[in-house]
């Protein structure tokens, strides 16, 4: 296309979950948006930051955001950086700690944002096979001299998680730059984030988007040596977070009680889809995140998802090698389970 | 710097107007913030949008405000793409649309963010002199094959404006992608969005920072062929304004007679300001924006910005040739602007 240059002229489009502007009428399990509302607290905090000092800029530093996760987390304002969602830190991350002749890698299946946002900064990457469905073999990612690797962890869309031990004996050994993308870390329980006190390759990576109700506020974390965070205020927009979705993402930070309830209720929600899916003959691997993903012996997946869809519910059909015979469906209230139970137990049955 | 990608290590940090943490103590007019608080229904279109939605992704299209904005300008949804700011705009265009063994060329002296985003991506500019101080003079950006040029209409420091004739007459000559920044442009009335219609090579963006006080919110817009406006959309972050700020951008552009009290207002005191501070023997070349930017034949500029902040009061002082003999005031309140002159009439005259 003329204007274009030869990056974005080559590169693929990402596509995100369907999102449709009448959310209301659909059930949607296919972003894995959290089914339970932000807590009262973080709605009355953004209420309270529209205010006459919107007509300011906000703090270039969101420092308050940062010392409030850092407190949180028993760790220093000066290894926190914030960004628009964690797709930001990612991008500044393909931008400022990756040469333009380097090599990315990354697991496949994985968040295929990863893929589509190295191309669109024109960094040649790989995509590493999951072993014995869908573990991540670390040994995989030092066969070659790869500059950046970026695992998630819970990986999505597969819901396996990784252990921690194997990602310190990893960075032993690893020349590169590692991401732990910990957007679903809260249903999972394992965290990276000690190890970025222990090494100063590894950034953990984290999101209100799911665990926090938050999707519709764009705020993330990264945390990392001092010199990595320092880089990331460098290459950034002047003021990346606005006003308000600091003051939400804050007060969602201090009501650590409504958000353990919920944590805890989507675990029992998922265990309990998990159950029922297996009663329907679906094959599946422990999901520890807040969305499972499953495959059907006598079903094509395609044909489950475009059946739901006829039905209003949205869930998650990738195209690809592998995760095609895949569904993917987020972990919703009970009523919306129960729902997409019988739904999908009429189609299999069918 | 370790794991720092070349890029980075090679570029100058954006140093954006103060903006301390307790920003109520300060009279701060070094931001061209605008000194009215934003429109009332502004204020609560943001606090309706604060509800159990808010745990839904926002729509990665934007299509409500980008609707909003084609209506109150007769402009078609395709043409029109919005951004975290004006900012993720610029970044998004050095991304996709100059290549990078490309040249850029911005005026000087003009926003700073613009060189310190073209060495975030690794892109060669110049900086092309204003001419008898400071107007553009177009032919000098046809000296040389130039992939992409930025001017920002009115200027930023200086407060002069381009003529939109010139500016077509450039893009009859122009090979390259010209991008014509008003984010001041209320101010001054005169914008180059009909152009877009014309040629296929020239971005006019536009911010809700300035005129529509809402520098907390991060919303900004650009205006192109469709197959720029396509670009943008491939290359951005997934969901890349949050729903918040969307609805706050909404309705700014709805309450359109709030919006023309407030810019009626904001004119009247700049040519105040003006008045006051050639009383005092500042020469000033009348400015178009929100802003001020002048020099005393008697005293150092830097001198006068330090002697402002001891008595906290933020103005805007710029290293670098020709732009360090001047200061940038932005335009405040009736009080402000009365307060100001007093302090820099005692400066002056001590």
């Amino acid at each position: 296309m003329k204007y274009w240059n030869s990056t974005l002229n080559n590169m693929t489009e990402y596509i995100p979950g369907e999102q449709p502007a009448n959310v209301e009428e659909y059930m949607k399990l296919n972003s894995n948006e959290n089914p339970f509302p932000p807590s009262k607290l973080v709605i009355e905090a953004i209420k309270n930051a529209a205010d006459e000092k919107l007509r300011f800029y906000p703090d270039p530093l969101s420092g308050q955001l940062r010392e409030a996760f850092a407190k949180a987390n028993n760790l220093k304002v000066e290894n926190i950086f914030a960004g628009n969602g964690s797709d930001e830190i990612f991008t500044l991350i393909f931008r400022g700690f990756i040469e333009h002749n380097g090599v990315a890698a990354f697991p496949y299946p994985s968040y295929s944002l990863y893929y589509t946002m190295a191309e669109a900064h024109g960094i040649q990457y790989e995509r590493i096979n999951l072993v014995k469905p869908f573990d991540v073999d670390f040994d995989n990612f030092l066969m070659k001299k790869y500059n950046l690797v970026i695992v998630a962890n819970p990986n999505n869309p597969t819901g396996v998680g990784c252990n921690i031990e194997e990602i310190r004996k990893f960075l032993k050994k690893f020349k590169g730059l590692l991401v732990v993308d910990e957007a679903y870390v809260d249903f999972y329980g394992e965290s990276a984030i000690d190890l970025t006190s222990e090494f100063d390759n590894v950034i953990v990576t984290r999101s209100f988007s799911k665990s926090y109700s938050l999707a519709g506020l764009r705020v993330g974390l990264a945390v990392a040596h001092k010199d990595i965070i320092q880089g990331l205020f460098r290459l950034k927009d002047s003021y990346n977070i606005n006003r308000i979705s600091e003051a939400g993402a804050i007060a969602a930070i201090k009501d650590s009680r409504s958000f353990m309830y919920n944590i805890g209720m989507l675990v029992n929600n998922k265990e309990y889809l998990e159950s029922q899916l297996k009663l329907l003959g679906f094959d599946l691997i422990p999901s520890k995140a807040n969305f499972v993903f499953v495959t059907h012996p006598a079903m094509r997946a395609k044909q489950i998802y475009e059946e739901l869809k006829k039905k209003k519910i949205l869930i998650r059909y990738f195209e690809g090698p592998i995760q095609s015979d895949y569904i993917r469906i987020t972990v919703g209230t009970m009523m919306q389970i129960k729902t997409v139970i019988a739904e999908i137990s009429a189609i299999v049955k069918a």
